[in-house]
């Protein structure tokens, strides 16, 4: 009896595991693939707009584009994220095809205009538009098809940012507010440890950020305690800022998209407000480092994410308030592209800025904002974690959740994901 | 309004935040201190057991003053493990107090007579009936009561392996398989620092497991693939082989603990038998290696977790299911401790085999098994894989993550722990 179950069940899983290699294979090339091309387009429209600051002034007309091909591309479409998680939640119309190209030009012209966004949005909207067009022509059942979306975000996810395991299980996590479910793990780890490899075999480099800081427990073997407590007091006080910061991105930009609507009655000239005020922000701020994607800076001692792992680079103390407003208009005016990106580069400059006030190592601080910011704002503390890992090493891996769980408590209950469902509430 | 509705959650969250921390500490406090008590313990009667080999001969009786220590003690405490999470899942008559002192001294007892066991089950038994205490004596609501046990878990877990953010994610993954809810996080990770701080106050030390092999890909920069596809490979199907291993050893126990009970009708006649077959055993092996912790042995060149970590200690073919059937003899017959300690033994002992025929690297092969084979019984991959980053640093958090999840796959639906609740199935 028991040698029969033991056969029956391990046969079906390793069927089942065959199966989803089998299936995710597609998916993971196609996305990967995709994903490829769009950061080379990435890249290239950067240096473009590097090289040619008047490219700013089109914003306003890049905005009218913008609305344009999504008008003509189909009004779905235009809920991106929202809308592929909402198929994972309650299988409807499926995901349209068309996503893919269309979030992919529309976000390299964003960029190239000069549009504060990401790419992660971007890459899932690729990657759950690709699954579902593959599990279509496959003739899933619905239910399997659930899972397909899955893996595509877990393949996007991964290849945009070389981090294959933050990849699957943020496409886990990312559902709910509160719960984890496991059924789809192994698929989407699957997916994503190809995405990546495809990606990274169409010569795509990640960006390597780097924390030489190590914890004197580390050092000198302190007889009593093996954790740094002050410096876990004060990562916790800056988790609370990341977390706040979070709360304070998400209201923001969906205050802005609410009131845009209300009161800008014809709809594309909301984001040719977008890019004006955009255009006159970055007159105030006076640099374009606020610009795109803010990885790295046009000059060598610009703000951009690099810089605000350098303790001496010219991150300023409102570096990171000005990212978030950027980006609150760009992405909550019409542009497009993803959130995740400038949430790094909000968290890498506060935690930047924290670490000099407080005294703390600016490395690890920028490396805790990066991901904590980011873990706040999406709900998902345990990719977080993970991302902190496979990013800057392992060395600070209690710091890296202790700052992504307080922030994920003390971002609130919204997030930037509307179609995220609250299971559990954070606290009782 | 929006105002509001911050000010009020977010001030929400930070009195909660004060509130657990209050509520936690004395928990962590004593939780802390008893698993010091208890590893210091456990190192004397090693040691004692080591200078005299003749103790081995009193397991018999061992195995009678335990079943008597536990009939005094009352019955609902010998459920162990199961009883504290059956509590969480439906607070009922609550977790004893009693149940800490009797376990702490029968596993003491198991460990001085040569019995094979681990320290885990202890260790979270003792931070459950601490919790449960507390908690009365604190006069909490039960829901309160529920999260504080869950605390106690993973301050028993978090100090006795000196892996807290480990012990915080095992208390949540541990409770159902399939899916894992996050409103205890926090109060478990505070919990689980704050004891891994008092226990190491103590002057406890934890076994530092050391993985010196580096990845080719991390070395030279290989232009296409940043991952060795052919170690992948070789993790996978190690992977499965370690889910396999947990499966048999759950099952084992689950048999032998069914037989001994339907067959054998005196009940303290159970562990007097196992007693007896442990003797023999060891006499057929030729070694006491196989008794005991197992994380170092009595000679040097003796076959332990730390001599699985290096390619020419004596570890042999065999030396995995050696301590798989001895393990599941002892606690399938009435003996008290851990089964975590000894899966890490079968698992690096596995793995380290393995490694040699496939011509891996035993070092970190016996770190995958040994977080793996533990991941596949428990149904914990997630805390796993933050284990091996916890106890392993290094690179090779992706191959963590795989090794654990298909082990996970692959031990099938069982478990070791009875009260697990089965929520999500692993594969659909």
């Amino acid at each position: 009896m028991n040698k029969t179950k033991f056969s029956l069940e391990q046969l079906t899983v390793a069927y089942q595991l065959l199966r989803w290699t089998v299936l995710v294979t597609p998916v993971a090339v196609v996305v990967g693939s995709l994903v490829a091309l769009f950061l080379w387009l990435l890249e290239v429209v950067t240096q473009l707009r590097w090289q040619h600051e008047w490219l700013l002034f089109g914003l306003p007309l890049a905005g009218i584009l913008i609305y344009w091909l999504y008008r003509l591309g189909g009004k779905q479409a235009d809920r991106g994220n929202n809308l592929v998680m909402e198929e994972i939640h309650q299988p409807g119309g499926g995901v349209p095809a068309r996503m893919a190209p269309l979030v992919l030009l529309t976000t390299i012209i964003t960029h190239l205009f000069g549009g504060s966004a990401g790419r992660e949005g971007t890459a899932v909207q690729i990657g759950g538009s690709m699954a579902g067009l593959i599990g279509k022509k496959m003739g899933l059942s619905p239910e399997d098809i659930r899972i397909l979306l899955m893996t595509g975000i877990a393949a996007g996810f991964g290849a945009v940012f070389g981090t294959p395991l933050t990849g699957a299980v943020f496409a886990l996590e990312v559902l709910a507010i509160g719960v984890m479910r496991y059924d789809a793990l192994i698929p989407c780890l699957i997916a994503s440890v190809f995405a990546d490899i495809v990606c990274s075999a169409w010569g795509i480099h990640h960006t390597h950020y780097s924390i030489t800081y190590i914890s004197q427990s580390f050092i000198k073997e302190i007889p009593f305690i093996h954790l740094d407590l002050w410096l876990l007091g004060k990562v916790i006080v800056c988790g609370v800022a990341f977390g706040l910061s979070s709360f304070l991105f998400a209201t923001l930009m969906h205050n802005i998209k609410h009131n845009a609507n209300a009161y800008i009655k014809i709809p594309w000239l909301i984001p040719v407000a977008g890019g004006v005020v955009i255009i006159i922000l970055s007159y105030i701020a006076g640099t374009t480092d606020y610009l795109g994607l803010g990885v790295s800076s046009k000059s060598s001692d610009g703000i951009s994410i690099l810089a605000a792992f350098d303790a001496n680079s010219s991150v300023n103390d409102w570096s990171w308030l000005w990212k978030l407003v950027f980006t609150a208009i760009t992405l909550g005016m019409g542009f497009k592209g993803g959130e995740v990106t400038p949430l790094f580069f909000i968290g890498a400059t506060l935690g930047h800025t924290l670490a000099l006030w407080l005294g703390a190592p600016v490395d690890l601080f920028a490396g805790l904002g990066f991901i904590a910011v980011f873990a706040g704002a999406t709900n998902t503390p345990i990719a977080c974690t993970l991302m902190g890992v496979e990013l800057f090493g392992t060395n600070h891996v209690l710091y890296f959740a202790v700052a992504c769980f307080t922030a994920y408590y003390f971002s609130g209950h919204a997030g930037i994901y509307s179609a995220q469902r609250l299971e559990v509430r954070k606290l009782r």
